[in-house]
């Protein structure tokens, strides 16, 4: 090609997409497929919003609310805080593309856990940044708090914190975050990726829009692609001080987010019972999991979020195949920065009794019974 | 702030959408308002549309398709091109600011009409470029193809075109098109908005595809937000050769465009027949705006889209704000770089007779019958 692109755009790192139901039942000719790879809800949203949304659909011919406003109200109520405070986006992975178009220029870096989401590091090289990459303890799993304030250097522009964390599943306790937002100066972005936080039990939900009153460099990221089971309608947001959400606003596509995503969202906000349920049934869940791991003596990640990381070994690949073959849609470690690992979305009872049976079929014919 | 913003972000240039219908309604206590600000097609998107996303709803849980593969194959069928040629977008706009993203660094430079839809030069903006404008000709407000040409120097990476144009209507004759191509460098990219090319009748439309098969370096832009009635769903594509979308691939986020607007999209192609009565309607409804202002001895741009910059002189703002009073949300034309002008979106028969009835007795109460 003649033209000349940006000279870092071609080695930047691919993402690699959950593959789709349709895609896995045609290639393996199966009936029935279980998506298990995107950390999505698979219960769905509160049946109010497929209702409103099949009723409201007289207007999607205009352009959507460019400011948003009622959902942005609806959330900013939610929340306690200011809709100035609230920007909307196409996802939030958008708005990490937006943080980082607004405060990255050529030799600038961010500090961010490894592994971790791939898109800060995208979102980072895009504008011809590095990543700075900090291990995560060894011992846990956890992000390392001060490695990555050690890490920060003069040519630090954001700090991106994931709690919980993809895909471990860890959280970084509220001492940690105190302890983050103190040691870090004060002229750079931390922003902490909260698409998991409604999974949280009360007791280990911090208070981040508390911190982002004490904090003006703090960003929260929030979404309704988890746990409000919107992912299909792309739309997330973040919370911050307002000359934050000022600045990300001079950049942002006037129409980034659709109208039936803003409404099918402000829908979901008005039935916030519902979440609760859903939390509540997978934490559940989990615990079936975590007691056939512990019987069957195969290590995983204890989660904070609706996903495990499982240690599946040296015959992760065949495992996954042979769940494949079997209907059960699961993301390979090797996508995430796990090569002996699988990560697995925490589905409904049924499903997961199926996978849990068939799983275990599937390690033993690897690994031969225990 | 003491973030550490890029210095030219403060300094970006504020797109002010068309006032929602809602905000009209509240605003001066009406019971009917219509918008005729933003290019809408006000018949909406032909009936199956809407059937196909109330009865599609059970999935909006699940992340979208992330290569858009359906509506992509559709767009590739229909264009007799393939599919690999497709990039899709959350709307053309966030086309628009990929390709800036990728080739637009500090120093570097896009060349594009003036006035011109703003998107263009704020996309190269924020990536610390610059925008050369080329004033339209005098005569006909028409894109001036041997300027175009002239302004383009070492710096230059991309040169936006628009046809039809926008806000004037106006087109760029094949000739003209053809001379761009065989004079502007090839390491220089040519991107062609064809956001109103359905509009065109047969013999105005250039066979855009065609000449992209020959010019590695063209893109052309389409949208479902015009003549498909999908504005509020937010999607567009982009057409050229492989290597192009290949690289905006790199940068474009996974989940960018939403599964509704995907098959909303895909629904709407295989309708195609619906789009050329809604061109056939348009094209009737200018004539009767035609008539009516050359009776009324009112100057306006002969439009090849779906709206008409009308001349409204120096009393422009109290028309506005009369139309705006009376249930009719129109565009200022100094919004768009048209001081004395007003850009009205052509709607339904019977809102047009009540806007061109209402808009001459406002024009007479300010100007004095005629």
């Amino acid at each position: 090609m003649k033209l000349k692109l940006k000279p870092w755009i071609n080695s930047l790192p691919g993402y690699v997409a959950g593959r789709t139901i349709e895609e896995i039942k045609k290639e393996f000719k199966l009936n029935e497929v279980h998506k298990m790879a995107s950390n999505e809800n698979i219960l769905g949203p509160c049946s109010q919003v497929r209702k409103y949304i099949k009723e409201n659909l007289d207007d999607i011919n205009y352009y959507p609310d460019s400011d948003a406003a009622a959902v942005r109200e609806a959330i900013a109520s939610k929340c306690g805080i200011e809709a100035g405070n609230i920007i909307m986006g196409n996802g939030t992975d958008q708005i990490i593309e937006m943080i980082c178009d607004c405060f990255i220029m050529e030799g600038d870096n961010i500090v961010n856990a490894d592994p971790n989401f791939i898109i800060y590091e995208k979102a980072a090289l895009k504008c011809g940044g590095q990543a700075v990459k900090v291990a995560l303890k060894k011992e846990d799993f956890s992000q390392d708090g001060q490695k990555i304030v050690k890490a920060v250097n003069d040519r630090t522009r954001i700090v991106f914190l994931a709690s919980p964390h993809n895909p471990t599943g860890t959280i970084i306790c509220e001492k940690d975050l105190v302890f983050i937002l103190q040691n870090i100066p004060d002229d750079v972005l931390i922003v902490i990726d909260e698409a998991y936080y409604e999974y949280l039990e009360d007791s280990f939900r911090p208070d981040t829009i508390k911190y982002i009153k004490e904090y003006p460099n703090l960003v929260s990221l929030r979404t309704f692609s988890k746990i409000y089971g919107l992912a299909g309608l792309r739309i997330g947001y973040g919370i911050a001080d307002k000359n934050i959400i000022d600045a990300l606003n001079k950049i942002r596509l006037p129409f980034n987010t659709s109208l039936i995503a803003q409404k099918a969202a402000a829908t979901a906000i008005e039935n916030d019972w519902y979440i609760e349920r859903i939390r509540d049934s997978i934490n559940e869940e989990k615990d079936k999991f975590y007691r056939f791991l512990d019987s069957a003596k195969i290590e995983y990640i204890k989660s904070y979020a609706n996903f495990i990381l499982i240690k599946t070994g040296s015959k992760s690949a065949g495992i996954v195949k042979g769940l494949l073959e079997s209907g059960f849609i699961v993301r390979p470690g090797a996508n995430l920065g796990f090569n002996e690992y699988i990560r697995v979305t925490v589905s409904v009872p049924d499903v997961n009794e199926k996978f849990i049976k068939k799983f275990s079929e599937i390690y033993n014919y690897f690994y031969g019974k225990k």
